[in-house]
């Protein structure tokens, strides 16, 4: 047996998210895993870094891959991208220990989720960016932000109840405006369930004056998901890099 | 009689170009008639600042439209946005004096041509970039460009052979590296038909070292399409600015 690592890049526009699902809707890990098989010639199954929701997008989300014998990665990869759709393509194939596994020795992930503040949407960031034509303060959302970073219960961040624990590391959050985008980069130990979107979402509401950094606090501190703001669209995010 | 500016963005690929052709293919200018005529309720004819090939994107179109009566911009804008597809929308839409002329009167145009260098072509990218994944030096495109700017006559850069003159005036070629892509800026009085692409084409030819500024110096006093390099892809191509 081989153990390989893919890295993938994904515009997930068109899919169901990435964990496969049953009957017919595409899924970033049931279209990776039909096209390996084909490659390979006998059926396998990946582990992915984490799941990413519906309609998320990925510059580099990693995998791990077993196969029965060594490959040619190259030869592999441009296979791989010959049968994958124009949407989803692995830009990386690396041999790895056996003992490796995407998931488990993943050590943290940069998120970047980003918001067109124009007035009119952009037609080229439509499928990229949330189109949120409000006057925000970044210097606002940039103080809030901090209230964030360091080790948290983020239960008030989080849709999903079955967490083993709900306490995670956000090394940083940096707010940078880019042209007409404001981009919201996050890295941390780990993500939960819609985390990064139920954060963001707050966030606005910080820039558009509805509430501060002390009001953030309050938020995290209550630990109830009620308190904080919308989620943001799935659209606007992208999961960037995969640490290990 | 009014006459309205109207500022147009849109993703080209999949417009068969700009100008209204015979039977089905969706263009740019058939696809605002159409939609112009239903909000108004009477058939108008749109002139655009200059056509624009099939695949080539634009961020800021310029077009003016004759209308029999005043608009509610804001209402026409917004009835037309709901009307066009995501891949073709108005950002502006301006009260003009009856004599401007959205090609009369324009001054200059602003192109940019982005080249993705990766190895493997990013999925974010595909529909906006030409992939070239070659060592590029840039500085030997930039002196070479250098050789382009001020009023030539650009008859190797162009395909077609009826232009009244094929004399133009570049007023700057930028060359800059923007993360992993290489963006080429183009600003001008106005450019022949493909002049862009074939000129970007050829500067690719000095980047990969087959010439230099010697070389295009050469191929611009031959007055000959042949000695000139490949046209560059369409995609890569966007309209950027039209100056009055």
């Amino acid at each position: 047996m081989r153990n390989y690592k893919i890295t993938i890049q994904y515009e997930g526009t068109n899919f169901s998210g990435w964990q496969r699902l049953p009957g017919d809707k595409a899924t970033v890990q049931g279209t990776l895993e039909t096209a390996i098989g084909e490659v390979l010639g006998y059926p396998v199954t990946i582990d992915g870094s984490g799941r990413t929701d519906a309609g998320v997008h990925a510059t580099a989300q990693v995998a791990n891959v077993n196969t029965s014998g060594k490959l040619d990665e190259l030869d592999f990869l441009e296979k791989m991208n010959d049968k994958l759709p124009e949407s989803l393509q692995l830009i990386d194939v690396e041999l790895v220990k056996n003992t490796f596994h995407s998931r488990y020795n993943a050590k943290g992930k940069r998120y970047i989720y980003t918001i067109d503040c124009r007035d009119k949407a952009s037609v080229f960031a439509k499928k990229y960016a949330y189109h949120y034509p409000q006057e925000l303060d970044v210097e606002r959302m940039k103080k809030a932000a901090r209230v964030l970073v360091g080790t948290h219960d983020f239960t008030s961040f989080t849709d999903k109840k079955d967490h083993k624990t709900n306490t995670r590391t956000i090394h940083a959050i940096e707010i940078k405006q880019v042209g007409d985008m404001i981009e919201f980069i996050y890295e941390g130990n780990g993500f939960l369930n819609h985390m990064v979107r139920i954060i963001t979402g707050t966030l606005l509401d910080v820039g558009t004056g509805k509430t501060d950094h002390k009001g953030l606090k309050a938020i995290l501190d209550s630990k109830l998901r009620a308190n904080a703001g919308a989620m943001a669209p799935s659209k606007g995010l992208r999961l960037e890099k995969v640490y290990y």
